[in-house]
């Protein structure tokens, strides 16, 4: 009885030190707040990094989407990049397929080019967004992504 | 006999899900090829992430400063932004006093300012590093940072 005691002690101490490892671990900037539900479906958190300055022309923010969640459909007019820090997500250009994005890829958004991102069906997605030469303006913010359109991207994730 | 060899079974498998579990969350993007040692010393690796064009005038990679490394002195011609993934280090423009940067911090290293960074002495440290405004300039190399102002730094960081 002893030692199941110790093995089950053990076990715990483990699951305790590998949750606040992980909590650790994951968190590399803070969620932020709520994004504004006008240009965004589902709940999607924002933080700002670098706010905008006439010596950079550069702002920088890190977007966690929750399972589900995604932008409006939208335009950069200077472009935006994409850092993929956490998770799986899905990004697509109107009128052409969905592109699957996880951890460690790095998106290049095309100026003035209609698209929008999010996160995947089951997983959330974290990802730092870069916005250079903001002296050109920084988005044009369109109509929701719906959830047909949602569905489609899921299922084309799938095949 | 059986209870002590299932209790260091279980505790091996949590070490080794623990390590598994590390490499998986600490290793955003991969950590790429030794940076060059005219420019830095020590230990340090740098990987691209996006490369420079006419369109976004920005370049980004990331960048691992082992324990102790660090970069020569240096400008950026257009300024620099560094986002810290992971780790501590140290960061100082010439003249004035060392700043300990931290996990989750953010730095902007304004244009054509001489300044170095790097790992602190017992950690490393990970950083994102954002060029804006390439069509500037991106960087221009100096002396290496000494091991009396290395040490210099480290001794002010206890302070």
């Amino acid at each position: 009885m002893k030692h199941v005691a110790i093995t089950i002690s053990l076990i715990f101490l483990c699951l305790i030190a590998g949750a606040l490892r992980s909590i650790g671990q994951t968190a590399i900037f803070p969620k932020g707040s709520k994004a504004p539900a006008s240009n965004f479906t589902g709940t999607v958190w924002f933080a700002p990094l670098v706010s905008n300055d006439s010596t950079f022309n550069c702002t920088i923010g890190t977007v966690t989407f929750e399972p589900g969640s995604r932008s409006n459909w939208h335009r950069h007019p200077s472009g935006q990049i994409l850092l993929i820090t956490d998770g799986t997500g899905y990004t697509q250009e109107r009128g052409r397929p969905i592109r699957v994005i996880r951890k460690g890829d790095v998106v290049k958004c095309s100026p003035n080019v209609e698209h929008w991102h999010g996160a995947s069906k089951e997983n959330a997605m974290t990802h730092i967004a870069v916005n250079p030469n903001t002296e050109k303006g920084l988005v044009e913010w369109l109509q929701p992504v719906t959830d047909n359109e949602y569905k489609a991207a899921y299922n084309q994730s799938k095949q």
